[in-house]
């Protein structure tokens, strides 16, 4: 499973008055913070700042990576924001992300191919915006992913996300992801599926509970990777518990080991 | 989800004593207390009372049924002791189990048509036992489904077993089970799954973690049945929230309820 530490980002709490603030201290004690938790890639994300965003979108990659020995995920829907703040990164970054409305996609793509990056793909065309069928998102992403790989992509850099949904609006939407990975994956056995996962709890009480159960039914289906608070001890234990029933865990040899730091909740 | 309690059986701790001493009060209080927390069916088992079963597990029907309004899972390899308990037995039983083995499947076939009863099948067979692989799983399950159906057992009364072993032992355990009922679920969409779960984690730590993350998953795959003790807060929530996340529980209804009575954690 590859863990996106998800903290970095404007739209959580004090995190704008940090940056506006230039408060490095801050930002680099939650990369630290999110790297020693388990944490894959630390996602970088200023999108309410939208102004400043290309300047201040390499200024966090450069400031996290200044303290942490890890690559960024780098946040945006800004080809240029995204391509200042790549210009600084160092290592392989992760680029999040693409979608296969033309214009996105084009600008988009090249800078994957230029930077050998990682890619969040989005289930987004420009015919059918964000459908609510799982139908047509696995048509998206076939066609998305025949693209990207026409492109030069290899399939083992793309990390498909099936865009999760509150089941609050629309019972069936926790179906629709699943299914959506499930279809693709059976295609696609090589490519990544990669996801937040709270969204689907949105305005629901015990959000944690829907989760973390909805975590471990999205792995069952095909998910290998969640953009989420690696401080999120039941999460993570859920995480360490999925991978050795689904055999990815070599002799549970990383599940024994969360038990004896004594991180399994 | 049908929900099995499971605590009225002889290889748990305390149930053997109070059989032999015919503590009616008990078993009785165990059997009300199950049927609070949400048990649709009471198992009963004395199977380690091999000498008495016959005369016991009747009686256990009976007492049972004297303070609780539900059928009884009437869980014996006997079946002169299943026919015993049926023939006490008030409303429609459930009978676990039957298998593929020619002897067994002849002599308990006899009662799940005679008493019209729900029938849990273990998929075993002479020929491969229990076997390690899910395609010769899902075959048996595909044969035996095939056979009580012609034998005149309706799609909906009967709850596949897909036999959960340890991950301990073999770390191909989990997705066997999952595959199998993936696999199966797709030829008969209107049969059940049922399952006990703590088997998977068996010489783990964290049996909890694994149980619960090891449900959601099988639920994701298609179970829609499993013996547990419905005291378990946690495995409790987990089927509510899993039924919310699966499109099962019309409008979240039921995962609003559980929350309300402080149920989920």
């Amino acid at each position: 499973m590859v863990i996106v530490g998800e903290k970095i980002n404007t739209s959580l709490k004090g995190i704008t008055e940090a940056i506006k603030a230039k408060d490095k201290e801050f930002i680099q004690e939650l990369a630290v913070r999110q790297s020693k938790q388990g944490s894959d890639y630390i996602d970088v994300n200023c999108g309410t700042l939208i102004d400043v965003e290309e300047e201040m979108l390499p200024w966090l990659v450069e400031i996290v990576q200044e303290v942490v020995d890890k690559p960024c995920c780098i946040d945006s829907p800004n080809p240029k924001a995204l391509e200042s703040a790549l210009k600084v990164h160092k290592g392989v970054p992760m680029i999040n992300s693409i979608t296969a409305e033309k214009s996105r996609y084009d600008d988009v793509i090249k800078l994957v191919k230029q930077y050998d990056a990682k890619i969040v793909a989005l289930l987004i065309d420009d015919a059918n915006g964000i459908s609510p069928s799982d139908e047509v998102r696995t048509k998206i992403g076939i066609e998305l992913i025949n693209k990207m790989h026409e492109d030069g992509v290899p399939y083992e850099n793309m990390y498909i996300d099936p865009l999760i949904q509150p089941i609050s609006t629309d019972s069936n939407m926790g179906l629709v992801a699943l299914n959506t990975i499930a279809n693709i994956k059976q295609n696609f056995p090589g490519v990544h599926f990669m996801c937040g996962l709270s969204n689907i709890s949105f305005g629901l009480p015990n959000r944690g509970l829907l989760n973390r159960t909805y975590l471990a039914m999205c792995m069952n289906a095909g998910l290998d990777g969640a953009v989420l608070d690696p401080g999120n001890r039941k999460m993570m234990s859920m995480i360490f518990a999925g991978e050795a029933l689904l055999n990815k865990d070599r002799f549970t040899k990383k599940y024994l080991k969360a038990h004896r730091k004594g991180l399994l909740e």
